[in-house]
């Protein structure tokens, strides 16, 4: 087999905010590469990759972007930019001869081979965890979505979802009195409606409104009423914990992911303290007959904020074996 | 490549009450050969294979098996049964040198690249259907579950599921009446517990119950009331489509099927002909600002009841031919 690890790869991650740009070696980032710009210091994808060239270069064979937003036919669309990311144009502003769009929880699950343990923190540990089979990425930051990573040969097969907009799940009074608060204003409540950072807002909301309060208060300030002991903000977090644990676990049962449940983004991060005192892995079991099934699902909470980045890096390795 | 075209099959499905069992020579199953057999008359499926041996013959190179119940590690139980479906025991018993045991989707879903289309009735068609992507079986009949086929090189790989036992989503507060109606007997309400024979008596005898009757009846009972007009049972139908509707939809924005939703099973070729006048397209549909989005997934149903038996017989053509 020739060796690849010699190729340079372009890959970049693009949010809703910031677009991240790195430089990789076969599967290994060029730390002293990677850059962030700020989208809207620029009108395309494309002008940002040629400020990326005057400060670092664009020499490279394959590149890759991964996106906040669906991936139809290989080309992205991000919902709060006006950029559309196509290979066709990839190609051009970058040269390489394989090109490649997914959205970004793709991009985290191609990572998982090849992420080390330190960047991994433990939510629930299964002793004989089966390693050769299914992985679910799970992420929740400013949105909801997962990617089903499926052994196949050495690689990974990643499937992509839009589960972010599936039916907010009500299983009692009180979780439809949530859905039924974020349907007066929203007109249908999605479990991205709840769990996010809008979807924490949204239940803040929710629960300030049944305190009598008309109270709006940002993700960022709800997190830090939760560290500072508020009573909404608690009651807050509380439900938040128990809908992502039944949220987690439906999504179990559905793609069977016994080496692993990957908890991904920003809130997931804000919130992995907090699981397991508010009730997360009893809210993942409750799953009536099928509870005890349920502890086969070992859960951990991805820490490498670069984990896109890499998969992008492994991904495109992946496509150069082919 | 050589021709396997020649290599003969055993293959059997294995069912809640029966078992059929046929040989197949490549992908085309014998139509001479196919038996089924009452599962009662037997103590495990080794005996019941031997009495097919006696019938038919049992020289075959490979042996699949198709189960209703999960599959762990190769090796499957079936919930209603004391068998267990047993690669080594298989092997013995069969003399097969590839052998395997998938869930009764995974089987069904071998089969549809191989299906004719005669075999299909549609329910939504979508006129740019991407035959290159993911297709999702949905089965409703004993039990729910679906099973995901993914395209890879020529083959289908196809994950399992148990989706039958997530939460029963509640939307509104007649939904959420129901769900507390399965709850009080049952202790959860998952899917299956509504979607299903099974879930066609639970609605029925709710909707009794809120016409102050208490009456239970038989999902074929049911379904013949449904025939000949009944009231309960007309809301029953009702209820019973307009959640499945809304599951179906989730499950496609999880999975992203755009080259078609199957839907399989008893129940569902039962409910078929009501699903259009019932809304079930309206409540697939019904996903907020993802409604257009939802125009993009194409349904059908599957009317041939030996898919499964061809779908194993795909399979281990695929598994021969690696």
């Amino acid at each position: 087999m020739p060796d690849y690890g010699d190729k340079v790869s372009l890959v970049a991650d693009v949010g809703g905010t910031n677009t991240r740009v790195a430089l990789a070696e076969g599967r290994a980032l060029r730390d002293e590469s990677v850059r962030k710009f700020r989208n809207s210091d620029f009108e395309s994808l494309e002008s940002l990759l040629l400020q990326f060239e005057d400060d670092v270069g664009l020499t490279c064979d394959a590149a890759a972007v991964a996106i906040a937003g669906p991936v139809h036919d290989g080309r992205g669309t991000l919902t709060n930019l006006d950029w559309t990311v196509d290979p066709e144009a990839l190609a051009n502003v970058t040269g390489a001869r394989t090109v490649s769009v997914l959205n970004d929880l793709q991009a985290q699950a191609h990572a998982l081979l090849a992420m080390p343990r330190s960047h991994l923190t433990p939510v629930v540990t299964v002793e004989s965890k089966e390693t050769g089979s299914r992985r679910l990425v799970i992420g929740i930051g400013t949105g909801f979505n997962s990617a089903l990573a499926i052994p196949n040969g050495p690689a990974l097969m990643v499937t992509p979802s839009e589960c972010g907009h599936v039916l907010l799940p009500a299983g009692n009074s009180e979780d439809l009195e949530l859905a039924e608060f974020i349907v007066a204003s929203e007109g249908f409540a999605s479990v991205e409606d709840a769990l996010s950072g809008r979807g924490l807002e949204n239940i803040h909301a929710w629960h300030a409104s049944r305190c009598g309060k008309s109270e709006t208060r940002s993700s960022a300030d709800v997190l830090t009423a939760i560290k500072n002991g508020d009573d909404v903000a608690n009651r807050t977090l509380e439900t938040f914990v128990r809908i992502m644990g039944s949220v987690c676990g439906d999504l179990a049962l559905i793609h069977l992911p016994f080496a692993g449940i990957y908890l991904v983004g920003g809130v997931a991060r804000a919130v992995a303290p907090y699981l397991r005192d508010f009730g997360f892995v009893e809210s993942l079991r409750s799953k009536g007959r099928l509870s005890g099934y349920m502890e086969r699902f070992p859960v951990c909470v991805v820490e490498d904020d670069f984990a896109a980045l890499s998969g992008l890096a492994v991904h495109l390795d992946d496509l150069r074996r082919r």
